[in-house]
């Protein structure tokens, strides 16, 4: 169960925040000093981002200067961009000096462009070249994931000059599965795994035991494909080409962690209209205004719901019950429609759905909300009947459940399809328009239906 | 963006789909059976997951034998069960010949325990005896997720005759990014990275240059924890050790992707009150009952909420404007405490939040609620004050606009930790707990506000 684990992992970070504050309340950041230099980056950064913004100040300053850029690399890009704020020149140069050319290029894109000029001039040739190379694709595509650091050999080669080619090296690259084979243009002809290196004999060539059955990945291809891939077929780097099929770099799975969590998080924060990038400790003034739009979309949608009911104002006047139960129709209505909703939005995000399936989904949804909609619309024509001792209410908020459910099944299924047509994102927007159709039907419904049996 | 790339890659799932029922309704399987030819077990399986049971069906009894066992392992567990289901013994057993013994686990898991004890006594012996080692774990541990292909070798080996020993082998695992080190016990004791022994002079010993620093997972880890791990560290894969330290098997970064996509899964969908395993395409009588479940629970909210406007009736049936303009209160509570639930839930998930930052964590809350609440009350003032042309009821519903929005920043923030606390999934829970608050506190300030006013 993730459940239980979540916490054990947690009370770890919660123990070393704990003896942190204590350190840091007591002023001996000596201590705390002392504290860091025992941790690997990786938990550094855990902490960074597990802290409120004035304990992040403390914790960054207190950080080895040979570790920062490796921890500041770790951390997501709100973050990031909190702590490049107002850092200078020389001292950004330093703290990104040593790190892949592909986490070199993701901290600069957190910086104005101004800024992001003068560490590059300040940069050495070599070093700026390898990250210019990277910064010309978009942060979102292959050629954003990838590095430069390939090891490529030729098809003609034996294996045993390319073991000795690899002993020549002071260290190789992390993640190394398979060597890349170039032909003399560099064009990516295939890969040599390194088992097959190792368990090959000798005097075989490259040729001989070379992988020619995989497709290299254009870097143009979008990180959420790549990802996808990867996940696919189970691999642990793969090669990155230009459009004429040159090697460009390569893309290993850490990196590619990182988007499968990033898109696995988009449709959770989505659909409560927020960015899956979201800091969890971003202050007031940085977490209200984008709250503050959401907000706002749904004060609007729930006027819409108010003028519907407006429409009966008489009819509420003279059943003063109406006014009771109208919330639960529209209530059972939003927890349907979210229910299909989720199901649907995280199909499409599995690409499982399309047009070709969506009808008999659409089929599935209805069928179950009907089996759903008259079970609990029998149970609460019955407590509504005991409750107010009358039939006829009883019957009519049967009724508007009956219509409200289906509805909410047919706008579940419906909408996030139609507003990825648009282009516009289901999960953003899903939720707001599902809820004002099962507001608005069920406000309409029910008291449409009292109006027709009480006026 | 994940929105405009799931568009490609879905597109493409889509086509073949389209080919596959236009090949099926023309009733020519043979073509059916040509194209699947074509594709890897995992692009099969992703078609078999993205179908409805009936074409479901056909597909599989469709595919090549040589690579069934091989799809089966890629489906989901919902869809692995309701393949299995009915299937002869003698069937399954060839399914799974050829498998990884963790992969068979799983699979196995699927099966009812007469059911599973008789494939199992089916199998070879050696085979057996590999996948209950496997099965004698949880299925969500790190034992459950390892494999027993590791390559140990003993500290005092030279890189020389290790190589010698690899090339000896026909084939090696995959994600072999290190070998094990083990002393005489079979106890762990390091890792000799593949890297380390290409670039190491071929007389140094394993000793010389193997990494010590890594700390062996222990068999009993949970998923979650191990997926964590692998994600700080970069690993491609990670030793798995019994209490004692001996050496058990290893777990590579492919089992731990999946994973890493449950895991986010699971918060999306358990506050729609769904599984994170729910098949997309799970029939009428499978899906409905899971959905009823959930929205009886919301039933008796609704009606609690119910309840609580009842108290009202004398003061709706006075100013009948009340009912009109209630819904707005509890609908602005429930967007706004979810935002904040999925912020905590989140954070939670992440193992960032706990006792320490939970105060400064309310109190960022509180404020990004105290701003929003201010602006959104002042306008939803200004338009009731000109929609009903009465100062009072648009002071009322500004009032008590504030009241509900803190309220749901409060219950956002307190309740998935009080959750956690009582061992209950914040994830699964937190959302209808917080719409009952939100939704109870809704209407009871505005219509209370209102009988003080008023009556």
């Amino acid at each position: 169960m993730p459940h239980s684990s979540q916490a054990e992992n947690s009370s770890r970070t919660q123990t070393q925040l704990r003896q942190l504050v204590t350190a840091l309340d007591s002023g001996t950041s000596q201590q705390v000093h002392h504290m860091l230099r025992t941790l690997s980056p990786q938990s550094i950064a855990h902490l960074v981002e597990s802290s409120p913004p004035h304990i992040r100040r403390v914790l960054w300053s207190l950080i080895d200067e040979d570790v920062d850029g490796e921890v500041l690399q770790e951390l997501s890009d709100e973050v990031q961009a909190q702590i490049l704020e107002g850092m200078d020149t020389e001292t950004m140069v330093s703290l990104v000096e040593g790190l892949d050319p592909d986490d070199v290029a993701d901290i600069l894109q957190q910086l104005p462009d101004r800024v992001m000029a003068e560490v590059l001039s300040a940069m050495s040739d070599t070093d700026r070249a390898r990250v210019e190379g990277v910064l010309a694709y978009d942060e979102d595509t292959a050629g954003g994931l990838m590095n430069t650091d390939v090891i490529s050999v030729r098809p003609n080669l034996t294996l045993d000059t390319v073991l000795r080619y690899l002993r020549r090296h002071e260290d190789l690259p992390d993640s190394l599965d398979a060597l890349t084979v170039v032909n003399r243009k560099d064009e990516f002809i295939g890969l040599l795994p390194i088992k097959r290196l190792l368990t090959g004999n000798p005097g075989a060539t490259v040729r001989e035991l070379m992988q020619t059955d995989i497709e290299p990945i254009p870097a143009d291809m979008s990180d959420t494909d790549v990802a996808r891939l990867f996940a696919k077929y189970d691999w642990v780097s793969a090669p990155v080409v230009d459009a004429g099929g040159h090697l460009l770099g390569r893309i290993t799975i850490d990196d590619v962690v990182d988007v499968i969590r990033e898109d696995a998080d988009h449709s959770l924060m989505s659909l409560a209209g927020l960015d899956e990038e979201e800091d969890t400790f971003a202050p007031v003034m940085r977490a209200a205004p984008r709250r503050a739009v959401w907000l706002g979309i749904n004060l609007m949608t729930a006027l819409l719901a108010s003028f519907v009911i407006g429409q009966f104002q008489e009819t509420i006047d003279k059943v003063v019950a109406l006014a009771v139960l109208m919330p639960i129709v529209a209530s059972m209505g939003g927890v349907a429609g979210s229910q299909t909703l989720t199901v649907v939005i995280r199909g499409m995000a599995l690409g499982q759905i399309g047009r070709n399936n969506l009808s008999w989904l659409l089929s599935r949804e209805l069928g179950s909300s009907m089996l759903n909609s008259l079970i609990w619309a029998t149970v609460i024509g019955a407590i509504v009947a005991w409750w107010f001792n009358d039939i006829t209410i009883a019957f009519i908020i049967a009724a508007a459940m009956i219509i409200n459910l289906l509805t909410a099944a047919f706008a579940g299924a419906v909408l996030p399809v139609f507003l990825k047509a648009m282009r516009i994102d289901p999960a953003l927007a899903g939720g707001v328009a599902l809820t004002t159709v099962t507001d608005v039907v069920g406000f309409l419904s029910f008291l449409g239906l009292a109006t027709y049996f009480y006026m």
